[in-house]
């Protein structure tokens, strides 16, 4: 815990039968079919109300881990983040040129991170930055390249691995994930993306257990060294 | 809950990467390689210590549970178990006949059943009576069968489903379990049996979540009727 340039995965939702994402993921279903459900219980505490500008919530257990999400574990701040282009937007294919506005994220003129993103990506764009601080960085060469870039944006600031479930898999497989939380949601999918596919035993311990708030369980996991 | 002759399946352990048990499983490793691991809560309570001839244990959550897959959930005690062949026993093709013994069961001479147990199995046997109540039942005409013989057998009691994997899977797919008892067992095991990779959602729904001694979560699902 604590340490600088670590790369965590906080916050991130899993359904009883493992998926992380519903299917069908599009404009309108940004979490897939079915998969704002997996968040039904950020949005009842007061970090998550106030994500989407409303007043009140929660403040137990699920706020404080969703506040740590945005803190780092050592409470200094992400110092950057690091997604696939999925999460950034549900364009595929070449950045629509002139006279079309290119995507500029899910969030609006001002994302919730307030430090600089890494997208990955095989089209390669010029940075974009928004208000508030946050800049999307384009990386084309791949999840070590973004993680090298991110690192040294960061500073001696932990850095966090957004998502999707592709991405967060590569970075698994690639044993570049230093901290791993989940949040067990006791819902069934039935079918989606799924985030536990390859065989990580051995190369991830859970660390710690923390029932949450509404029905869920927090589940930690560290990188065996 | 409470009804006469619903079937149950109680205190299945699955892993955090989605396994009910480990792979390879053979007379040495009956739940599979490493799948021990997803039994160590067991082992802790009294009533998974009374079940190896230990004394001691804990009395808290994980020990009611498990009183609770011995009773039934109207505490009439359980009246019949259904089982797949590969959870009676490793023995795979024809029973052997004389001079070897057939097999009888991983449980010794007194089995901890006291009632008729089903085993699902493709090769007719003769009914195997054991010390204590317990007699093996052979069924040979599939799951349906089993489950109508069963209900026979337990009059107004509950029945259980034991197990493996596969003989869960067969009854989730068929509609015939009333009752889903699952305890997350927060370690990965890499490979193994997965127990839930039909869709189910829309025909199960949890019911019930409640967070265990050892950092285990209790997760209760019902049929959608």
């Amino acid at each position: 815990m604590g340490e600088p340039g670590i790369l965590g995965v906080h916050n991130l939702s899993m359904s009883l039968d493992g998926y992380v994402a519903g299917p069908r993921q599009d404009a309108e279903n940004p979490l897939g079919v079915g998969g704002m459900r997996l968040h039904d219980w950020v949005f009842a505490t007061r970090t998550g109300r106030r994500m989407i500008g409303e007043p009140g919530g929660s403040t137990g257990l699920d706020d404080a881990f969703l506040r740590r999400g945005e803190t780092g574990t050592d409470g200094r701040g992400i110092g950057a983040t690091i997604m696939g282009r999925n999460m950034f937007g549900p364009v595929r294919g070449p950045w629509p040129g002139p006279p079309a506005a290119p995507w500029r994220g899910w969030w609006g003129e001002e994302p919730p991170y307030h430090h600089p993103v890494f997208v990955l990506t095989h089209e390669p764009r010029e940075p974009q930055p928004m208000a508030g601080g946050t800049t999307f960085h384009f990386v084309t060469d791949g999840i070590e390249s973004a993680l090298a870039l991110a690192r040294a944006a960061a500073g001696e600031r932990e850095l966090r691995l957004g998502g999707g479930a592709t991405t967060i898999r590569q970075y698994l497989r690639a044993g570049l994930v230093d901290q791993l939380h989940l949040v067990l949601v006791p819902v069934l999918l039935g079918s989606g993306e799924r985030l536990l596919d390859d065989d990580l035993s051995g190369r991830y311990a859970v660390s710690r257990t923390t029932p949450g708030d509404g029905g869920v369980t927090h589940v930690e996991l560290d990188r065996v060294r």
